[in-house]
């Protein structure tokens, strides 16, 4: 395209048009933030809504909300506060600050980002001295690398009483309602807990406009499985179906050549290493095709073990080909395993894990811990119960080690001594066990899929843009235009208008200037049908329909439209079948 | 409700079955956060889109999607940085801190909050003092009064180069936008933007579980509109309707009588200054009703003066009662004037204005500047062109202000002196002027409303508890019980399942317990209709369809049930005319 990139060709349509723009442009903008317009906004709110079908609710998973400031403890717990952190560089001449992995990517445009995301702080400086690499932005002399938290730090209440962060992910909010979610829904694995929600990440210094934001929506599902019956009974649907894979092996070498594995080979060749993640990769490239973007243009990035995120045992990046920034991550799919719940369960003392009921009771010889209540007791007096409970449903190995280690063992803040418990050997009877589940997590950025969605239905008739949106995506789905603002065409066009909207067809009335301009503003904001009423509609009520992506033209009594309209945009009916072709009389 | 009011009943009932709990339970809670569970979360999507449709979307507004983190520059200009405070008192002993009318009004259950909001803090300070208030928690001595501003504080990038803060509300996203949605909406007013959207309010001691958050959803839009054309062009629908006013003057005499005046007899009597105030408030009746609460409920509370936003010259707070808290507000509606966009253009030196063409040009006489183009030239070189041209499109009075002021008037970061330029008298050719458009705002709380729809939908009917929700907001709309969990049933069941969900709706199966503990737990969560299929429907193919609000049975082919669901959920047919009515023979 002559030089210019496609986002720059969509920035200024975004710009003109109300798709978006970068966020506080008036006060000359902060890097990282984006306005979603009118138009914008609307499309994202369908690719959530067709998300949380085709993720959640044809399931019967469930979605909910969890805050985006978060306690400390939480993202302690999680490994957040030491883990989510980049390397930064910084220019000893103009001060700006650099992901130290992009300042040398800039200086050094052959080298792959891989093997610098896997680099620690030292082997980064080592690697800034031998290769002479400078300011991307002056040519000056860079510091040290050092980590710089990813997160935005506040205080919840005066006074700064509780450091909170605003959570990078929606996950997080997830685990640690696991537990009440699987209460109320019934207490059955598997179990999908999903959110759409704000998530925030303190970038260094984004430079990429609507690929890397520090503040978007996240659509984020962790399902909850048993890690014994990890069976997945979606599999059948997409066994057969080919994923392309950039293998980790590959990367290793430094190659780029696409292994194409069906779910099946992937699972059996342990390329993948869960059943469900299989499943939500291959939902993942069907969802992004009906998105707009070919299976071709999408490949599976595996991970190496130096760039997953700290909780993550497998990951592989689904990344889709964006014309100016080349392959680009549009979801991750990690395998988080327990990581997250064991983590929950050790900071908060909570238990979430779940109970497994035997067929039948078994009976084994086994350790149990017996609290001496006549000693507990008068010690403890009305804590005494609740003390005792939990001494005697203590893990017997951990309070044996916690006595040869301290000895004592705490248990809600009182020291209980050796002597004040005896351990028995006993046969005991178990009902059923306790396991914590494992998790697989798709992840997607509702901001970078909107970007994607458009950049994909950006194309070019002649001289003019036709957005060819999916139609169940497009803001606007008709556009209704009297061809003159007088002689009673505009009533009839309102009419028209109102039979559409009781359907809940979105349309836009529009009686400015000449139809060709009418038309092309259509085309550019990507509506999927254009009617006009003109003067023939008053003698017979037909008027004419427009398709956008082929520009034919139909004619049809527009008392049929609001029924018909419903079916094109469902898929059901063809253009053709909307009425009588006819010459375009206006265009 | 013997003792115990709806808000505990309901609080236990969300928990139970995943409507919301408080945030971060594990961790032992931070208040004023608030999880929505999997049945919440969907209500509140409900109601958020009704929200957008009714207020939004029918009038053909535009609705847009602003960052939460904005940068503090935003928040200087629109005065929350000056404004956005409350006074708080601490405990000398416990240390707790608490919103300084909150601890008097606690120490003092006689005292409206009205007088001590308007209060400055050496006033309340004194009110303490006289009156002896001591800690609502421990008795203990309070500080003195002091401000605390109630925004979430953090740095955008590392270092803190830039604070930002949490926004409080959404509409300073869409006042700095008002410009660009304006021209991609083809330049006209009246134009509603508006946002749902994350706000957050850094409260001091929140303590009234879903009704003060830290953090909510925000459904907010500023109507803009031409201050010499102020007409709504709407408020033919509502003229006539009655709105119970609580007025100022009322209150200022400590009085609560209710005034009902129409919509018409507000604006001529001036009781609401702007016709679209008044509009959108019987808007936000009717919007309230439509969710299940009466109108003999709800309430507009006049601010006085001194309880009015920084920004508002007039505000009436929509009230509706709830059971623990009384009155309680359900959206404000502020009459924002100018305030915010003249604040930008002054902050951000962007013209936010509107031009208005005249319908013929006029001539006038004025006084022009002429920069004088050879001594200007050689000294600002290539900057000459751009430098000049804003000179020449500056305003004179404000050049010579300026002149006189400091001796010099600066352009673009040049001095430019009076000798530089020159001062003429000329006939002036005007084809239109500029106009700051003037706003109303109407603004909801998300998680606030879902919480007070909840409360009206809670009732009882014998032991049982039966949420009856207004049908469109339901989360489930059609339960699907088989009989016996064997047999076919379940086979039946789950065809049933399927055609109603390619209908759209919403629909649960649930085949566990007796039928009895189904249709309650059917009641609980607010589903309208359950559907059994037993053994007659495998010879007839009828099933008995259950009425959640009247418990009363018909009996059907499940066949027709698809369309006839989605026609009684919209409220087009009545539950009688679903089937033939029956003995119920399960309860």
């Amino acid at each position: 395209m002559s030089g210019i990139d496609k986002y720059e060709l969509l920035s200024d349509l975004a710009k003109r048009r109300g798709f978006f723009w970068p966020s506080f442009e008036i006060y000359g903008g902060v890097s990282g933030y984006l306005d979603l317009g009118p138009l914008g906004a609307k499309l994202k709110r369908y690719i959530e809504e067709k998300w949380l079908n085709t993720f959640v609710y044809q399931h019967g998973f469930a979605a909910i909300s969890t805050p985006v400031i978060t306690p400390e403890k939480v993202f302690i717990a999680s490994g957040h506060v030491e883990h989510f952190k980049d390397l930064m560089v910084s220019c000893l001449q103009c001060k700006r600050h650099f992901k130290a992995d992009f300042a040398i990517t800039e200086a050094m445009p052959g080298k792959t980002d891989m093997a610098l995301e896997a680099m620690s702080a030292s082997q980064i400086d080592a690697f800034i001295e031998e290769n002479h690499v400078r300011c991307p932005e002056c040519g000056g002399q860079l510091s040290k690398a050092e980590y710089s938290l990813t997160m935005f730090k506040t205080n919840i209440g005066p006074y700064g009483d509780t450091v909170g962060y605003g959570r990078p992910e929606a996950a997080q909010g997830i685990f640690v309602d696991f537990k009440r979610v699987f209460d109320a829904s019934r207490e059955k694995l598997p179990l999908g807990i999903a959110q759409v929600g704000t998530v925030m990440r303190n970038e260094i210094s984004p430079r990429q406009g609507p690929i890397r934001l520090r503040e978007f929506t996240i659509m984020e599902m962790e399902l909850f499985f048993d890690p014994e019956e990890s069976k997945c009974e979606y599999l059948e649907r997409v066994k057969d179906m080919e994923l392309p894979f950039l293998l980790a092996s590959e990367r290793e070498r430094k190659g780029s050549k696409i292994t194409r594995l069906s779910v099946d080979a992937a699972l059996k060749g342990k390329v993948v290493l869960s059943e469900w993640a299989a499943y939500f990769m291959a939902l993942s490239v069907k969802f992004v095709e009906s998105l707009g973007v070919p299976g071709e243009k999408q490949r599976f990035e595996e991970k190496l073990p130096a760039e997953r995120s700290h909780y993550s045992s497998q990951t592989f990046d689904h990344q889709i080909w964006l014309d100016r920034w080349g392959w680009v991550e549009i979801a991750g799919h990690a395998y988080r395993t327990d990581f997250d719940l064991a983590a929950h369960i050790k900071h908060s003392g909570a238990d979430l894990s779940i109970f497994k009921p035997y067929d039948a009771p078994i009976e084994k010889k086994g350790t149990v811990i017996v609290p001496i209540d006549s000693l507990l007791g008068p010690l403890l007096r009305e804590k005494a119960k609740g003390v005792i409970e939990k001494l005697r449903s203590s893990d017997p190995s951990e309070v044996k080690a916690a006595f040869a280690r301290s000895g004592f063992f705490e248990v809600e803040g009182f020291k209980i001594l050796p002597t004040q418990v005896r351990f028995e050997e006993r046969m005991i009877r178990e009902t059923g066990r306790r396991v914590v589940p494992h998790v697989v997590e798709p992840s997607f950025g509702a901001e970078r899929v909107t970007y994607s969605v458009l950049e994909y239905a950006y194309t070019r008739n002649k001289d003019r843009v036709v957005l060819k949106l999916p139609p169940e995506l497009a803001p606007t789905k008709v556009m209704i235009f009297p061809l003159m603002a007088k002689d009673g065409l505009p009533e009839i066009a309102l009419t028209i208008q109102r039979a559409l909207m009781a359907k809940g067809v979105e349309t836009e009335y529009d009686e400015a200037g000449t139809i060709g301009r009418r038309y092309a503003r259509a085309d550019e904001i990507g509506v999927p049908l254009s009617i006009t009423v003109d003067y023939q509609t008053k003698n017979d009520g037909t008027v004419t329909i427009r398709d956008r992506d082929t520009w034919q033209q139909v004619r049809r009594e527009w008392k049929d439209l609001p029924g018909l309209t419903e079916s094109f945009l469902r898929g059901d009916t063809k253009f053709q079948e909307l009425g009588t072709i006819i010459q375009a009389t206006y265009d």
